[in-house]
């Protein structure tokens, strides 16, 4: 998608250079930074610094983080001890450990002397799959749309949270495809972004990426979304999400729980948009989903722009006080209308998701 | 309630310097400035930046206001005029109206001379009220404290929203005096402090004065409290309110309604702690309680210490995204365990409320 009217895939390989591009999302929205990734510590690093994030380009970045591990040293067993290393930088996404399984069985079956063309090629058709995959998550997404705009014939109003956007996946992203395919097909649609706190994706991110694409948005406060539903000024909500089990229960960014809750007391339709590549199906129940929690200090100092136009970092909360940050929470299937995948929309159920994956 | 181990009040009348005196909460917890009100365009003032917030304070602060007026010109139409304004300072308060009113009718028997000390009595009898109100919230909601201490044998957690402590009323605070009369009795609590976005006043004013008074608790974003509550980590919820209809429908900082699902869905109570002078019986339909909106620069734009210790305010949003900022929720009854008021606990219904004050 468009930063600054330039079209922009969130990582890619430099094929001059030699070596793998992102976007350092921690820098936006006040700075658009290009990092270069030499080596399978930079891509962990990356990951853990969540300079890339969203399950599917978490995903991504791993198979890349493979691909600069052969080119380090292409022995199996460093190639090895990087996946464990990979698959520990992040603990709840599910696409890592995918991304990082699909490159080691490729690789294992290959002459050692073709291991960097063939990681390469892997890792770039995980990522054009993910591509792919969302641009029909987008069009699937499209026909809800779609559906409110001819009963409402007014502009439709759909609320999300974090950033589900392109920026978090390959292109298109998940949640947003169906809001970009939308408005490409000139159906009247404005967002209510999610702040997304603590670390504000939904400000920083996905209202960032609406604007650059033309697409009104306005950024609420996370406490915000129970009242607009309540004044029926929501639409529809349709979320991420970082795994999603058999069960059609849920993990995304902390507060989505909420929002889902609030949609199922308003009658508001509550959908998930995902790649079938987030569904975990060894997991039943969601108790038993890693809960990551993260440094503090995410809650207790913020990043923004002085009245110079200099980025600076300061301490809010009161010196005295501890905080703690989880960085997901769990929405029970009940509480979701729908999941829209790749295949299709199904119901958030085992039979919903076997119906359209097994 | 201490800070810094000195005892206050969050207004006070100095009677040597003949003005009003308040604690300016936007400057906490960063700094603990006292400041003086001299005219009733001070305190409009101050009612409008938030300098002091928290219905009953706002009321007390009104009540003073008045006096100010009288101060300035004993002129009947000039206070007349002075009160209107205050009412229009704050929409959603309903302390405010009611503050300003019994001072006018209290005015409106006396003989001119009068004016002055009648006023000054009127505004300290409605905080000494105010404290006496928020003493006994505080001892009737104690009752539900020793309760699950007595089962569960172990640390109470208690979760609360925005600041209904000490500092938004004269003394004690509403949802807060449960907890600090627990804490004086020796039983363990530990207060999850939800940040409440966008002002903070939940880690700027909450989890600042708890640290003064020596009790536990942790900042939490206002999307984390689903997931403690899915998680067994939250006791009870307790908060303050704004507006209470006869209804029992609660008016409350925004985000109150999503915690009130949250703990619905978990079986957990949820206590809404209020003195009588909240309750709102004219309305009837929570979708006519005027919900205040107030600068979106509140949302786009924060302070805080940066690291020479100076405060700073910094922008956190793209420059070119827009932000709404809605002040308020109203949580149904049927998501309200009880109100602790200061008559004792009952039904959020208006029996119950009728029972206890009518």
């Amino acid at each position: 998608m468009k930063i600054e009217g330039k079209e922009y895939r969130t990582i890619w390989f430099d094929e001059q250079n030699q070596v793998v591009k992102i976007i350092d999302q921690t820098k936006l929205p006040h700075q658009f930074i290009i990092k270069d990734l030499k080596t399978v510590k930079d891509t962990i690093n990356a990951i853990k610094a969540m300079e890339v994030r969203g399950a599917p380009l978490i995903g991504g970045t791993a198979a890349y983080g493979i691909v600069l591990a052969v080119m380090e040293n292409n022995d199996l067993e460093f190639i090895k001890k990087s996946s464990e290393e990979l698959i520990k930088s992040r603990p709840t996404a599910i696409n890592l450990q995918l991304a990082v399984h699909r490159m080691n069985n490729k690789l294992s079956m290959i002459n050692s002397n073709d291991l960097l063309n063939i990681a390469l090629k892997e890792a770039k058709e995980i990522c054009d799959e993910d591509v792919k995959f969302c641009e029909n998550i987008g069009l699937n997404g499209l026909k809800i749309i779609e559906e409110i705009y001819n009963k409402k014939k007014d502009t439709v109003n759909i609320l999300t949270h974090c950033n589900a956007g392109w920026l978090a996946t390959i292109n298109w992203g998940t949640a947003t495809s169906p809001i970009y395919h939308a408005h490409k097909k000139g159906i009247p649609v404005h967002v209510w972004v999610d702040e997304t706190r603590p670390r504000n994706q939904g400000a920083n991110l996905t209202s960032y990426e609406l604007n650059e694409e033309q697409i009104p948005n306005t950024i609420i406060a996370d406490n915000t979304g129970g009242i607009l539903m309540q004044r029926g000024e929501v639409d529809m909500c349709i979320v991420g999400t970082d795994r999603t089990l058999s069960t059609g229960d849920v993990a995304n960014k902390i507060g989505t729980y909420l929002k889902a809750l609030a949609a199922k007391d308003n009658n508001i339709p509550f959908y998930v948009a995902l790649p079938s590549s987030t569904i975990d199906w060894d997991i039943k129940n969601y108790k038993d989903i890693p809960i990551e929690e993260r440094n503090s200090e995410e809650l207790s100092h913020i990043e923004g722009l002085d009245k110079n136009g200099n980025v600076k970092k300061v301490q809010i909360y009161p010196r005295k006080s501890k905080s703690m940050n989880l960085a997901f929470d769990v929405t029970p299937a009940k509480y979701v209308t729908g999941l829209i995948t790749e295949k299709g929309i199904c119901e958030a159920s085992e039979k919903g998701l076997k119906d359209l994956f097994k």
